[in-house]
């Protein structure tokens, strides 16, 4: 990949437009749009072609798992949280918010290298608005 | 179910054995064991027979999602989460920590309900020990 | 089922309760929790047991179909309606409204029985608030 | 996509050949066969080889979803849908129609922006021709 | 089954309601509503209690096959020959009739037995009525 | 495909080879072997490389759908058929001709058009010598 | 189960009655039906309830695998053999008979106890008819 | 394929190198290693580059069939035999045996065309050792 | 569990036959048969009914995972492993010992606790025969 | 493969770079990055591009198996001891040492040849440290 042959971090990438890191290295992963003066940047910085700007910029088909569970180590200990704490914070949301959802499209998600001494830990955040279920229909 | 019928939230079961209220959610929905002592208890406020404190208190079968994609949907959006944001997850702790995984063992979740101006949020921490690939073998 | 020996409509039975047909049914066949002023009605005109009634007005754990892909005809021809028109619905939401989607939370169906010429008409109405991606965080 | 490069909206080819936009659009997406006189307007605008326009006048092989649970969000909220309100169109459709079901072929969709004060809403329309089962042979 | 130790055949059993025997046997076998006059026949004939006449007239939910793929050699001969001419079966359709489809609501099912020098033919006719693809709307 | 591009119908070129039409579209979908006297003919007429005669001729590793559930609202409708009506055929042809399949091998499809006051139906009829289950071994 | 209370073995269960060991134990196991004389012999060796006789001769839906892919060791080496052997058994039938088939219903199977110096070995034979492709259709 | 242009059958293949024609089938198709001396003659007789030699002589990843229930029936047919005759197999080798397996890797596959009235029969016979469950660890 | 009512290890259950701890441990899961003698001695100190002796006793069907993918993470770490190493090991048994497999049969398990300065370690051993591709068949 | 047209044992690459033989066959095989240093002595002895140096030292995508279950009956083997011995391996580890897993992560698999007097064996060890299940989060 372009990226490792010139050396440039995520961290590098999302600096030199601006945006956060995991929202960068997730759009450049094909899993959200990049607008067009960003893509503009990241291009140049990769030597792409600028042709790809404008696609970069489309509204991808998301989903980036190659299988339903995946297999990557790294990957599947997020899959691991959710078989083994979904249902109780599905519990959780509902006793603490009510029924509804954390919002995974008004989200963002955060990751940083907290200290602690028996070892240097990944914490990982996901920070969705609470949608209370709302039977609501357009007006007229 | 118990809990509902003596009208008992999570939290007060998590407070009445002292230990973090995810913990006990995920333990009383059979993802953890649950010590005796917390088991008897947990037991008593519920009403339950005294005869499945043993029982709470073996190593289950881990496993909670009744399907490998989970069909209910504030689970669900924990699960589209990790096809949005996985492989960027990957991506980033590789880059910050190394070859390596964030345990999903030596690991805690955390759950609160945060104010924002367009609505409160709900946030959930995934903190777990970065482990590195280490290729290290027993002594002797 | 205790509706078809009383021969209780869905319609009598969400008239009861004042709420809407499709968000009655759904909630009756286990897809919403029920407020017990509601499920207290239900319970009566159905002849169940009224311990039923705070199990009703539990948030389920939802998901209503028993394969993924559904074998009943009449839920069928949704999911075939999906695989024919669902990718071009994405990108008419995306030229519309944006990149985001359209919420099934904040969110009502409607059915109705509609005339044309050459034979009624099943109309069914999906309405969701449109959400735009929104890279936020709460405060503090 | 040529699509992308020549700036050209759905809405924008729909109007060329003055068919619905949904319509439009899963026709280019391999849904639907494109009569050869829209198929030469659209191969005209998109600047593609007029070769390709008895291939879009051929009835597809239809089916737009990679998996058979989508895993695109956009996507993905019809599916939900229909796991939440499946069953209760299901029941509703035979309490208001008889033994039946909505044709997914004499169909139409429609999708509409429509006003909320909460947020402008997506209203997407399945309009389909009730068809009882009815237990016919030819004749001769 | 009831009806081995009553020793009746499926013939018999259509035949003292006066409908053809595929559909009879579909819809004991779950598959088809049984108007509360012919259940009660049936019920009576196969020493059933009355009390089962209102579920089997309820409309069910359809789908006879265990698995996606029937493990069965007398049901999997009928899959077998849709994973060969299932596709020919489309194009001479489209060929013959134009884009659209046979129904499998508006339909009928027939078997016999009928001679050939080299064996007795299962003869097994799907008859469907032809919808074409109809882009139509209800009015108003 | 060459078929579309030379305007010729799957019957046109069943005509010219002298054999069914729907064994014809079967063998060009990759179903049949295709003997050389007639795959030359439909190479010449196809305008492909007389090199493919020998490959056509060869048996093909069997089985035209892409999914082991079919997609295609067409192709769908025999397998709903399957799904309402396969245990009932699999009944009936026990009831009939006692415990043994329908021959998928010793076999053939016919499609046809008949007329009908409500509509034009499509009539499919599955024609396979019937097996008896029969405990044979070979001699010697 | 009755067989192993009974100190039964299967070899005297088959013997019992005449048939052959591999066909007994299949049909017992649910994949044949018993003829009742047979039926009869075999509920009363086994203790079991005389009212067992009539379904024992009713014919099953067969398929005896809990999972598409067996788990069993001593079953999945068969379906091992299929993934190596599979292709060139297909190739073989094919250049020794033609096109067809090895039926698996005029179809007999014997194993078998053989010496090698190197250790007894397990000897499977499968013996069907061969059943070439033939497009036949049924008189009248 | 090489082979079909030569006209070469895969008995004159096995024969030009002493194997078994079963063997060689399926290392040709790609499931056991080929020794060069053999790879040698068998690449010359197809007119491939003398570079496979090698590639031949590797032990390949395994595995035939494209999907775990296979579509084509000249294969499903020992699919299906697996279905219905598996568990008595099972059953069989453990009477017969003892608790253990019939190897699949010490192990023949033999194919034979016998002579009935009825007509030819397609006779596969599987041979393998028996293994014993033992539990057996090595020394020192 | 009786075992967890008792108080009892695994290791007293295995101490008291004489036989290994996996090997027990397993077979009391249902993946191995139990001998008599030793199954009446753990039916005793379980306080079960002496009936299941002969059932304890009958070869299993085996496979003792609820899903093809183990969900619990202790399990799951040794499909990982598979995963990650399992091709690797697959290559080093053919360039250490030839074409073949490591028996799963012929095989045994032991686990170890082993010290290491980082913390204890687990170490688990899977010990089988080699069995060399033989391909053999059985005399006369 | 060039290891192959080299004539290269793994043995002799993990040689050259001084690592263990099984870690680094995994990671040639695309499952562990490979440092620069000893990327760049296995490029060179395999004949490759310099280029792809960088490549290899990228963490990748890990997980080896095409399909969920292995078909290659070596890497099977692994998979059906999982299927035998993962409960019992798992109670083990429990009974042991506790709530926790055997990590995949600080691990290592070594493999050897060891005698026995009825035939060599393979003895695969997975050595993986106890991670014991530890509610920690990190400070501040």
């Amino acid at each position: 990949m372009a990226r490792l042959s010139k050396g440039l971090s995520w961290q590098q990438l999302a600096d030199a437009i601006g945006r956060p890191v995991v929202w960068t290295t997730a759009a450049l992963l094909g899993q959200h749009p990049i607008p067009p003066e960003h893509g503009a940047v990241l291009v140049e910085m990769l030597g792409l072609d600028p042709d790809v700007v404008p696609v970069l910029a489309a509204v991808p088909m998301r989903g980036g798992l190659p299988t339903a569970v995946p297999t990557d180590p790294t990957i599947y200990r997020f899959y691991e949280a959710l078989q083994v704490y979904g249902p109780a914070l599905k519990e959780l949301i509902h006793e603490q918010f009510g029924d509804g959802i954390m919002s995974a499209i008004n989200f963002s998600v955060d990751i940083a290298k907290k200290p602690h001494p028996a070892g240097d830990r990944v914490v990982v955040t996901f920070d969705g608005k609470f949608l209370p279920y709302d039977w609501t229909a357009a007006q007229g």
